[in-house]
């Protein structure tokens, strides 16, 4: 809901500039219009916009649908002074590019830019000075800002070259772990009845065929089983658990490390659906953490919120397209 | 070369029986002809037969037409007595049974079946009694029978769920130990600059371009450049390779258990790309299934010599069809 109601008084004042961010994901995409005060005046959410590598364009079309509701909900004309798009897949060249023109093309904003989800939800962490952003969702990915202002990121490579501690990877695990207890070659697991049962698949023969179709979301549905099996005290399942969490800290300390000297304990901050509240891997990474040691910064992150940040940074650059984070890699 | 040269006598004897036995594999299809005293009376040598899962009885044409040379070289008129082929993706049903039935189509022998390549080769190193048979080329199984005639398959989950220790899962622990090592979350390795530069890559992102769209021998064709770094004291190639070589034995010493007990020490024999002659894998997997302990069956295997042994163990079954291989599950 919106946290200043939209008033006459927006449309009347030709002298009020507006600004809108959006926050693209798997899920779904949000947007929101702030004013110049940074104030949010409208949002409006909508269907997953999951980049087709295809025609990256495609998607621009919800994305200008949202914006469009949002500006009109706020009482904002188009084209407002700033958009920011964070979105799913778009931290990658060409990706990137195709987007902006598209977002451009549709006449929303002066000035827009395009970049990564992941972007948006580390200015909403962190809109200056120093912090980490971690995020492990089906992917995993951390981004970081030194005190000196240079930004790093590590993981982020995809689903072939890493992913390290996502939901993906814990699935995969899993399903080797599956493998290896069939054979005799590691330790006999409850995930093989689990997962069989949960896949509706009559024996291991027909996991070779399933894997061979599935997809990213697929295997990382399955961590919810994990965790249950995990909990129910069977030791692959625990191991493979054990090991997503060594992976996402060290995620966290490389970048603790390259991003030295800190002028206080570095602050953390935590993303994705499999760190979100109540997710039973966030208790262990919130300790996990605070040993390096790092703080945990609690607050609920808002994408969009991060990408108005972003719109609003937009208007004091004069080439009206802010370099893109360094080192993005994957579109996954 | 043929072993014994053709005469006219097996043509002329109509009494003689022949048998054909094929291995077919992603390198090359071989094709020998015995007679009912088991002498090679003939060869024949072809492109590779690779299973096209869409399309399993397109490979079928080939096959027919080797062993129609083979044949033909030895003096044989078809229909042979049996024929029994054994092709890399074929151990896995239906393809098994479109694969068999495309063959006895073909009319090349009175009792024809098919199977996987893994299991031709097992025949050739153990035609009775117990033994192990490690693969490791692309992908990596093992298969052993106990002295109770006991047979088990261990691996063979495929490039996905599986192939731990194989050139496929070597070429991609190097790329994932290359992404660590450019974050900073693992050891920097010279694995990073070699790989770019055989892949004729400009920078890390298009590792990722590149591993898109790779087949699984594009990944193994990697290992030659992951022993040669290795070599030169690389840390993390070092590693990678050690955990292969860990994993191969894993294999082995599972199924030493698992058929169990053993009249004498079990004797272990080595095929695959990864584990020929002259290969550096080779060596350490010799040492390291001695002290298992293991004996080392030090012959140079023919794939379509053990398919002949089955061929001619068929006309003693009465349906013409023994049961394949238990447990076999990968395509790949």
């Amino acid at each position: 809901m919106n946290q200043t109601a939209p008033t006459h008084l927006h449309h009347l004042d030709p002298n009020v500039s507006y600004f809108l961010g959006v926050d693209g994901g798997g899920t779904r995409t949000r947007v929101v219009l702030v004013d110049q005060a940074g104030t949010e005046c409208a949002r409006a959410d909508g269907p997953p916009t999951l980049i087709d590598p295809a025609d990256p364009a495609a998607t621009v079309g919800v994305i200008a649908d949202l914006c469009r509701e949002a500006a009109s909900k706020g009482g904002a004309d188009l084209p407002v002074a700033g958009l920011w798009a964070g979105i799913a897949g778009a931290g990658t060249e060409p990706t990137r590019s195709v987007v902006e023109t598209a977002l451009r093309e549709a006449g929303l904003s002066s000035l827009t830019s395009a970049g990564a989800d992941a972007e948006a939800t580390f200015y909403d962490a962190f809109p200056s000075g120093p912090g980490i952003l971690l995020i492990a969702g089906t992917g995993s990915i951390a981004l970081g800002r030194g005190a000196d202002g240079s930004r790093l990121r590590v993981g982020g490579w995809g689903l072939h070259l890493g992913d390290e501690g996502s939901g993906y990877r814990i699935g995969m695990s899993a399903l080797h772990a599956f493998a290896r207890g069939e054979d005799g070659r590691g330790v006999s697991t409850e995930l093989r009845d689990s997962v069989l049962k949960v896949l509706g698949l009559a024996g291991p023969g027909d996991l070779i065929k399933w894997i061979a179709s599935a997809q990213k979301a697929d295997v990382a549905s399955l961590v919810p089983l994990i965790f249950e099996v995990a909990e129910a005290g069977d030791r692959a399942a625990l191991t493979v658990i054990e090991e997503a969490v060594d992976e996402l800290v060290g995620h966290v300390r490389t970048l603790v490390r390259r991003l030295e000297p800190w002028p206080a304990t570095p602050e953390v901050a935590l993303a994705g659906g499999l760190l979100k509240e109540n997710r039973p891997l966030r208790v262990r990474m919130i300790r996990a953490i605070e040993v390096l040691p790092c703080r945990h910064q609690a607050r609920v992150l808002d994408g969009a919120r991060g990408a108005c940040s972003l719109a609003m940074g937009l208007a004091d650059l004069t080439d009206g397209s802010p370099a893109p984070w360094p080192e993005f890699l994957s579109g996954n």
